[in-house]
């Protein structure tokens, strides 16, 4: 079977924590609104549908007949599938625990340029946008990574959750990754506190999949229409 | 066994999704930290801890050894034990998505009073918490509750996965509620366009397990502390 992957063809954005975790898996997908316009129609066709399971949002997967809706559950069922997860029912729930506390601090960071709103520019709500990045960057942002900096001193392993990588390990490169593009001054601060995590980051970025995949087109650059987006006036 | 809920004893927040799950299955919990202070400095310990599996925030629910956070994901866990979901993998993951949706709409509801920070007060935020409400009642609300509003049209039953209740119906009754506490002109006018989230709020309302939480001293009353606020400058 090969696997549908709808996103935004432009972005890393939510799709990318998918994206790391098929690679990872070694799996067969196609990235479809990627492919061309037609892809992106499709894509806005399956969130319109009156019948079905439509998602509220991408990314979305199709896989076979099922399509799932929403980033942590993508991954809970891929992670299932591809040895991304433990077996064990608890093992699972903590790891997917862990993906969901990475998606809310995913939705602070897309809230430090857009506090206002999202149907709005970030050039009309700068202001606010200062304000609201300045408290992420003094409390928010060092709390979810000293939160899983403790987790990564404590699980008995070299991964978040233990001696064996999950999809939780891919996000939180991939977190740390998007806080040195978005935020380059703050996050130098916070990696002398995180070191657990960085070296996380590294272990995750040699491995074979993910290097060949960062090294290849089919990794989109970072950019301001993404959720981590650098602009001078949101990092001290 | 006896669940053990973990969440802020004066609020009903996001615990609110778990306590009416637990309600609705007729199951044995204790609400900890509304017992004493002893139970709030419980939930602080286990939060703090360096070992084992620590929740970044509440609410969590102790299920026997297992600490599980994450709202959606102890629904994930409560459902599948109590009737509260479907038995299919492909009906499970509908539900959890829907309400991963649930949870991303709660959280737009935080920040329309929290636009700039959760470590500062709504009074020092109350301009930029003008722009986003006004916003969430033109754009966002009604997109989040309209979706409802076609999967019920489209579920082939009378809750929004069909004819079975999940917790996600629950959740759904939840965020009618609140909305109405909340916002109540902009609700009313969102009402007009939703007859069938608001029939499957009163059907949620009128089953007994329910009706008699409501009617019980275990509910506690919105309230300005919560995510659902009454703030007069918010709503029109």
């Amino acid at each position: 079977m090969r696997y549908e992957l709808y996103y935004w063809p432009t972005i890393q954005g939510r799709g990318e924590y998918v994206r790391l975790a098929l690679e990872e898996a070694g799996v067969d997908y196609v990235d479809v609104a990627r492919r061309n316009k037609a892809g992106v129609r499709a894509m806005m066709q399956m969130m319109a549908a009156n019948k079905g399971a439509p998602p509220f949002a991408p990314p979305f997967l199709k896989a076979g007949s099922l399509v799932i809706g929403q980033t942590a559950n993508i991954l809970l069922y891929l992670g299932a599938r591809h040895g991304l997860a433990p077996k064990t029912e608890a093992g699972r729930l903590w790891v997917h625990q862990l993906q969901l506390t990475i998606a809310d601090f995913v939705q602070e960071v897309h809230d430090t340029h857009h506090p206002i709103g999202t149907s709005l520019y970030y050039e009309d709500q700068r202001g606010p946008a200062k304000l609201r990045s300045a408290e992420f960057r003094k409390e928010r942002a060092p709390k979810y990574l000293g939160y899983f900096e403790r987790l990564i001193g404590g699980s008995g392993g070299p991964f978040v959750t233990g001696r064996k990588l999950t999809y939780a390990d891919l996000s939180l490169f991939q977190i740390v990754e998007g806080m040195r593009y978005a935020f380059p001054k703050s996050m130098a601060k916070i990696e002398r506190k995180t070191p657990g995590l960085i070296e996380l980051h590294d272990r995750v970025a040699a491995r074979p999949n993910i290097n060949a995949y960062l090294e290849s087109p089919r990794r989109i650059a970072f950019n301001e229409d993404g959720i981590f987006r650098r602009y001078k006036a949101l990092d001290k």
